[in-house]
């Protein structure tokens, strides 16, 4: 059901970011102007229940008027969202599975609101608000603990009938590769992905523990090495963490060669902790790119930088809440 | 320039797919019902003019009253092509580059004139006419001598700003793998296009004499091994041969299961001489990416075959004649 309002033509918006960690909330006029945002903690594995009422109570607090000013709230969640049913399928992170949250938080809040996954919202938020205005055709690359992927294409946020994201993550550069998080072998996350990036520097040092003194010194031991580890032995001129960089970011180019061959964009998002940790991934990937997708689309296509940052899930997702229609029956 | 014609509500429509060897041309009704259909030879390497002159002989004479009843054209070319603008920028089967194709044959036939990219136009035949009717979700793969890839995504076909298609094809499956013809390594194409299954059939007889005697005596020497050879020696048999399409077929469902977690599709049609000579690859392709996508999407994707067979570039074309609007300025 959606929840009557009369604040329908308010030029203010709700956009939150419900992490593992942590939940951000920001009230933004229809530019994208962030009048005010907060960030608080919440429990990893929080019942759908805790959530809602964390997220209702962020709002209250950081916003306590929000119920004259605001015409809609938008949520981003990592995970697997039917995005017409305003249903969260299953967020893995969460612990989730088939939860109604637009239609719980719309009855708690008192307003419609729209949920989302979070990279589909990051990539509408760099494409509405950020680094891809005006560009129909564009792929938003996350490079985190997972490589998230959101696709515009003709002006418009591919996804599933049910509204569930590209998950371009996924899709193999290495046929019978290294095992993946989804069950599935060769995908570019399990190269290229921060926890991978992890899993695999934690090999190579139990290989050759004399390569991996300094990340070992870092981390305090070879279990403890995470992609921040190789991220700062880089910055201190770690051969070997340069290696694992090197390496992971070829594989990254040439599986984004394959995704320019595959879907023409006029522009490239990079953001997510370890794009921004490691910008020189963003940079092996363009440059594999350039030299290996068909002429045509490598010479045209722009490779740039998330403009949003850590902002960008909740600003799309307030984007979407004003820009589409869900029913959260 | 768009001509003007006085049969634009006819029901009759013409579709041209133009391949390197022939010309097909076939008159249709607004439900694809084909009222006639011709094919004739032609040079590869034709000059544009000769092309132009020989699919306007070939329709005056299958269809003599063509301009009384007949309200517009559509052409398949296997290439590059600027949809919106009615140019073949590159085709490389023709020799051409920069062709304004649609303008000069509308001004031949004196009819509005549609070309697309022959995969493109297959892809939309079997959406419209085909396999695929009804379905607003799908992937179009024509296995040939080459991978040819149609994406249908939200009822729309999935094609660059010009109008370029989606090259899937060319979607790298082995990381710093075999060399393809694009001049990249490690496409799909390089393992499981026609011209691979022949190069690697013939790369595995040098090296294994003893096991490439029924591929040989089929061929007549190892030199003149193509897939076709593969083809015919699979139904003698020959266990190479076997090996050989196990092998394309576990990469092609690799590449299946990436282009499924990407695009969600809830069908894949599968044509082409290959797909056709070599149905066993469909096979292996829709069990491989059973097993590999993500289970919402890999339980409910239809693989099917092809509908229209070799008509299905001609239909398509005439369909997108009829649906979409093109300048031939």
């Amino acid at each position: 059901m959606t929840r009557s309002n009369t604040n329908q033509n308010s030029p203010l918006t709700i956009g939150v970011d419900i992490g593992g960690t942590k939940i951000t909330v920001l009230l933004m006029n229809r530019n994208a102007r962030i009048i005010d945002a907060a960030t608080r903690s919440t429990d990893t594995n929080a019942s759908p229940e805790k959530v809602v009422q964390d997220v209702a109570a962020s709002i209250r607090n950081t916003f306590p008027n929000y119920e004259d000013t605001v015409s809609s709230a938008g949520l981003g969640v990592a995970g697997t969202i039917d995005r017409k049913r305003g249903i969260v399928q299953s967020a893995p992170n969460l612990g989730w599975n088939d939860v109604p949250l637009a239609s719980r938080l719309s009855a708690k809040l008192q307003l419609p609101v729209h949920i989302a996954n979070d990279v589909d919202a990051a990539t509408y938020g760099e494409w509405k608000h950020g680094a891809g205005q005006g560009v129909d055709d564009l792929i938003g690359i996350f490079l985190g603990t997972g490589i998230g992927t959101g696709v515009i294409t003709g002006g418009r946020l591919l996804e599933s009938e049910n509204g569930s994201a590209a998950e371009l993550g996924h899709v193999p550069v290495i046929h019978e590769g290294r095992s993946c998080t989804c069950g599935y072998r060769g995908c570019v996350e399990a190269y290229a992905g921060g926890w991978a990036l992890g899993e695999i520097a934690r090999e190579r040092v139990r290989e050759h523990p004399e390569n991996g003194r300094t990340m070992v010194d870092i981390a305090g031991s070879v279990d403890q090495i995470t992609a921040r580890t190789v991220s700062e032995a880089l910055e201190q001129g770690d051969d070997l963490a340069r290696e694992l960089v090197q390496e992971s970011g070829k594989i990254l180019g040439t599986w984004a060669t394959g995704m320019v061959n595959a879907f023409h964009p006029k522009q490239i998002v990079i953001g997510g902790s370890v794009g921004e940790g490691i910008p020189v991934l963003g940079t092996i990937l363009e440059e594999e790119l350039r030299k290996g997708a068909f002429d045509e689309f490598a010479t045209t296509v722009d490779v740039v930088e998330s403009r949003l940052g850590n902002q960008a899930v909740a600003v799309g997702a307030a984007a979407l809440s004003l820009f589409t229609r869900q029913s959260t029956s």
